[in-house]
């Protein structure tokens, strides 16, 4: 069994080749460049991860692994766009070091070039995989949507908030966790508790950005923190405040929404101590994250085999930056 | 053996289904407005004659047909964007009835329902269908790029320019017939030859395209012509004119690029004509559609079986609108 250190570098290894034609270089430089800036590759890894629970990593898995990581960097690109984002890891963005047309169709012909990994697997598996591939692909298109749509709403219910982030970030940790254990032969029923523990992992990781983005250590955290509450984002916390709040603290944070004054980082997070948001939120993750390993735990695998997997779990939800 | 209009028929019955799924409406209903505002279809429907040039059309060539039909309005929705094209077909784009965020991911969501199609057929066939679309979907990537990077050009080489139209038009429209031929069980030669059929065809087409756009019959043409003397596009006719013109001539196409002149569109085919430019684009086309027409004649099939895709053939490239 591999550590998700040492199978990261071996896909990095793997996934370090060109993955494009050399012309036109107008079209496919800048499709490189963006992956070049990087990444910590978690969802191709914890694939391989799933893969190797049920024995030896199979080409055919690093050929999904790497399908799995160019959709999520098309995702990547055309968010950047559509948030008119100047950076991303530091870096600038496709539009921003080129232009918006070319950032867009960079990312279509990287979606396209995921299909062509896809296609590379034995032909046994390929409509499977493909069908659980475009169903993932569909659903976080829809989540980036409805997030788009709730930036536009004065309020957003917490249940549709979980919709949305389940969407948009879960499902595609918990797919490439399927797919890894399709590819291992898995039957169906260890099929749905590594989606089930993958999608509960990615909730709780988005609770953790969250609750990171809030109260994080600056130090440690490598942005600016209150950088959602700067943004007039729902997350985890605007939304339990907004719902837990006493009515002069939820007219407070309505008021610094449109106002924005100066000191808003501080009065929200004073109001977010004040209606103990942050200890709901350790809760929720540890709500979540204890889901996911019942679901991990569930699964009838001899357990020295899914302590990789825990591993990097709890590295997950536990980093503070 | 069914003509282009009783096929045309047949195929909008089957694509009138909706594509996508209810919910989120704010992403599916833009994708399925942009899909009703119609078209000729005649990739998918050049498709199924390509299919069933080999026997009766099967459910696969429907398939693929459809994903070929999704792909190209994918391509129109996201070159809309790129273009900041207000109107398609008389109506509205995406990005102009809703906004453009949404009409890239409606266009995103709308390639991966393509994938959906082609992952219907018969899995001794996918992998060989997945390739040639992959492959012709980079090309159109490539070819929309080109036509970006050229615009920008002070001039354009005549054999820069149809490589560049080949790829944006042309390869879609030589695919088409090539994996209906597949489907229908042909062997490398003829899907060659119908490639190849396709390709000249696709090249006739834009020329025709050019040549109505300067010397169409305005009542009969339903857009402006001129329109593309007043955007400064680079057509096989400038092209030519700047190749084959005096040099007064040139420097006087050149000039009006830049000063735009109220009566460009006058003085621009008036040193056409003196180039004889519109001479030059009718012997342009009849070469294309004779090369095209001898790889349909080198393919040996029963010739009555050819028919109905010389017919349309001929349609394409004599229409006057």
């Amino acid at each position: 069994m591999h550590s998700f250190e040492s199978l990261s570098d071996k896909f990095n290894e793997y996934f370090s080749t060109r993955h494009f034609p050399v012309k036109p270089a107008s079209l496919y430089d800048p499709a490189d460049y963006f992956l070049r800036l990087g990444g910590k590759r978690v969802r191709p890894v914890i694939s391989l991860m799933a893969n190797e629970l049920f024995g030896e990593i199979s080409e055919d898995a690093y050929a999904v692994a790497t399908a799995i990581e160019l959709f999520h960097n098309f995702t990547l690109i055309h968010d950047d766009i559509m948030d008119k984002a100047p950076l991303r890891r530091g870096m600038q963005t496709v539009h921003e070091k080129y232009n918006e047309s070319t950032a867009l169709l960079a990312g279509d012909v990287m979606l396209v070039v995921a299909y062509d990994y896809l296609n590379k697997i034995d032909r046994h598996y390929l409509p499977r995989i493909i069908q659980l591939f475009n169903k993932t692909a569909k659903e976080v298109c829809e989540g980036q949507q409805l997030d788009m749509d709730f930036e536009q709403r004065q309020s957003v219910a917490y249940d549709d908030y979980i919709e949305m982030i389940a969407l948009k970030t879960s499902v595609l940790i918990a797919a490439s966790l399927q797919m890894g254990a399709v590819l291992g032969g898995a039957g169906v029923g260890n099929q749905e508790r590594l989606y089930a523990f993958g999608k509960n992992l990615g909730i709780a990781f988005q609770v953790q950005d969250d609750y990171l983005d809030a109260f994080g250590d600056p130090s440690k955290f490598g942005k600016q923190v209150g950088g959602d509450i700067l943004a007039n984002k729902k997350t985890f916390l605007m939304i339990h405040a907004l719902e837990a709040g006493s009515s002069s603290q939820v007219r407070e944070l309505t008021d610094m929404m449109h106002s924005n004054p100066p000191d808003k980082v501080k009065r929200v997070l004073s109001i977010f101590h004040d209606c103990g948001v942050d200890k709901w939120a350790v809760d929720l993750k540890e709500k979540y994250i204890n889901t996911a390993f019942q679901h991990l735990e569930d699964a009838p695998i001899v357990s020295v085999r899914k302590q990789p997997l825990q591993k990097l779990a709890q590295f997950l939800v536990q980093r503070d930056y």
